[in-house]
């Protein structure tokens, strides 16, 4: 066999913890704190297996041939007039692609604005798969420590200070993954200011927005953009089916443009079936009820799994941060407790959580927290699991 | 508006000229010789109905939650008997992965075998979207002319003699786009032991094998790879849907890993539902069948095309490759005819063909050939298309 070289963009790139973690939460009897998996009572199977007979009954040519590369226009169209009517967000200089899955847009928006050794900013903790895709073309992650409130600001400004080769700045603004936390309205008009002060775009994701179960929603970036420079990545993933890996993007048009060319070489267009299928459900197939029906699974979920945090993790020195939506609870454990002990202890009796550290732009920096996801678990797992992890930390304060 | 800095991958990345031409193609009363899309009445439209009510019905979860990243394991399965069985490819060593489109092969091998400025040699011409999605990631192409049994190998001996910088040998073996050429036995052999001579990887792109129509089988390439140096891409875009984006590759374990981790950081998994259908469709649906199916109808389009292309062409000094399969026919203009111009007024009459050097590396360099897309077009759109480009090269010779 030949001895094979790699490239230098691969040859650091390892698979995602949470992926390799995923695979074994999938092993019958072990409860899935661990993944991100949306209910499967949230899927519309119903309706989606309706509306994919008639579009294959009645456009079935349009549905299996080539398509053009920004995506199904009326899909397209449907997001944009959404979009505006509902969150204010996409101006006259904004074009809306569509991408396969907003993991995509992370992808097409780095590689399209960042050189190897630019620099992305990024919440510390933050999701993988995107730290991922940035560090696939070898950009370098700079992370800023989270406040309650979303990033701290200080922090923020005295790195765009100092570093000239920041050319980005990634934020996941509601229900954070991994953390939950949401950024203030205040923290995201000054979070604007400093990326415009800066010259810095602002790479705004938002797949859990519609997953809001308590509060007022707070206004994203993007509303606020005169200036085009916030790329604003959608997701259908958490609100139709994350399997069909359709997402869009909204960002000036001389950014989209780069998108579409760089998609172009990388996968030609999305699956086009998907793209009609999460057209006619957006417009014919009440879709505001829709959200609302996964809003009461999702808070029904939630308060269950904060009700069981409280009974079995607190008394034992565990501090959470409640989230107001999204999938997750991050929950970090007193410093007596070793986290990654924690987390193998944990998958030894089948409860997978993910290990803190997994989502630090240096993986081998120390963190005492955890994440539990709350949809993918039944409530009867839910129960089971978190009065392991009770049990667990007892056995490790003593 | 911000003055946009773009990273160097792009700043030179244009939009492939064919979907260019492709979007004016699509315009009502144009001949579309310029596409690349299968004959509509290919699609096995009816079965695809079938399937995708059977999956939605007994399997919805499966097929709108996440998936794993390798592809849907039933379907790597099928595809791995399907081409040790039939096409005696894929060894032990070797680990079959879904894509999202045989274009997403062409990406995910070049990014994790060439660093930029390493080389990639590629047929001249060749097909457009993997020249581009080479250029993405900023490699050198090195054109290598073409002969009527494929690559010139002494020019191909000579290139990895002088440049060390030589990563991988890109090759369409069989009814290549655009030249409709396909390579002789005794230059896959030859062509596999230079690469293995000179430690370079083989990319094997074959979208078009299934569709011989004249003549024996040729071997594959990767069905002689003792060594582990052919990366194998296939694809159900020509064969099933192009829509569905749904492409495979066939490659040692070691790169397919590393495949496997880009591709986790590009786009997560690809449609799920489509890994499904293709899986049914191949092992439920007398796929044989079905293949002799699309092969009588691309019989009957390309033996009229030739017929009309010696009638209406041939006489005013245009030669033609004869292919015995795939979806072109490449055609050259006597010295007499500047090839621009006879596109261009083909263009203006509505007859639309894809200029020869949109494939070559150097687009600027001099070319006198067109293609001819006969898959797109009916049978009556052909038959006007090409007298009227009969007529064009009249006038033009006059």
């Amino acid at each position: 066999m030949m001895n094979y070289q790699f490239a230098d963009r691969v040859s650091e790139l390892k698979p995602s913890i949470i992926r390799e973690i995923l695979k074994n939460s999938s092993e019958p009897g072990v409860i899935p704190f661990s993944a991100g998996n949306p209910a499967p009572e949230a899927f519309p199977a119903k309706e989606i297996l309706e509306i994919s007979q008639k579009i294959l009954r009645e456009q079935p040519i349009q549905a299996l041939q080539y398509s053009i590369t920004e995506g199904y226009t009326p899909l397209r169209n449907t997001i944009t007039n959404h979009m505006q009517t509902h969150h204010q967000i996409g101006k006259d200089f904004d074009d809306t692609i569509i991408t396969s899955g907003a993991q995509q847009v992370m992808n097409l928006a780095s590689k399209v604005l960042c050189n190897e050794d630019d620099v992305i900013i990024c919440e510390s903790p933050s999701f993988i798969g995107s730290l991922n895709t940035f560090r696939s073309i070898k950009t370098k992650l700079h992370g800023i420590s989270m406040e309650h409130d979303g990033m701290n600001l200080l922090e923020l400004e005295k790195t765009l200070k100092q570093n000239t080769k920041v050319r980005m700045i990634y934020t996941i603004p509601n229900f954070q993954n991994p953390s939950g936390i949401t950024m203030s309205l205040e923290k995201r008009k000054q979070l604007y200011q400093l990326a415009k002060q800066y010259h810095v775009i602002i790479l705004e994701d938002n797949p859990y927005g519609d997953l809001r179960i308590n509060g007022d929603t707070i206004p994203s970036i993007k509303s606020f953009d005169k200036d085009g420079i916030v790329i604003y990545a959608g997701s259908f993933s958490k609100v139709i089916s994350p399997g069909m890996r359709i997402g869009f993007s909204i960002a000036p048009k001389p950014i989209s443009q780069k998108m579409v060319v760089c998609k172009q070489a990388d996968d030609v267009h999305s699956n086009i079936l998907a793209q009609m299928i999460c057209h006619i459900l957006i417009t014919e197939y009440h879709y505001e009820n829709h959200l609302q029906h996964l809003r009461s699974i999702y808070r029904k979920k939630l308060e269950l799994t904060i009700s069981l945090i409280e009974e079995h993790l607190v008394p034992h020195g565990i501090s959470y941060h409640k989230a107001n939506g999204g999938l997750f609870v991050w929950c970090t454990l007193p410093a007596n407790i070793n986290m990654l002990e924690f987390c193998k202890k944990s998958a030894n009796q089948k409860v997978c959580v993910v290990p803190g550290n997994a989502f630090l732009v240096d993986e081998n920096a120390s963190c005492q927290s955890f994440r539990i996801n709350f949809s993918t678990p039944t409530d009867e797992q839910i129960v089971k699991g978190i009065a392991t992890l009770g049990k667990i930390a007892k056995q490790m304060s003593n």
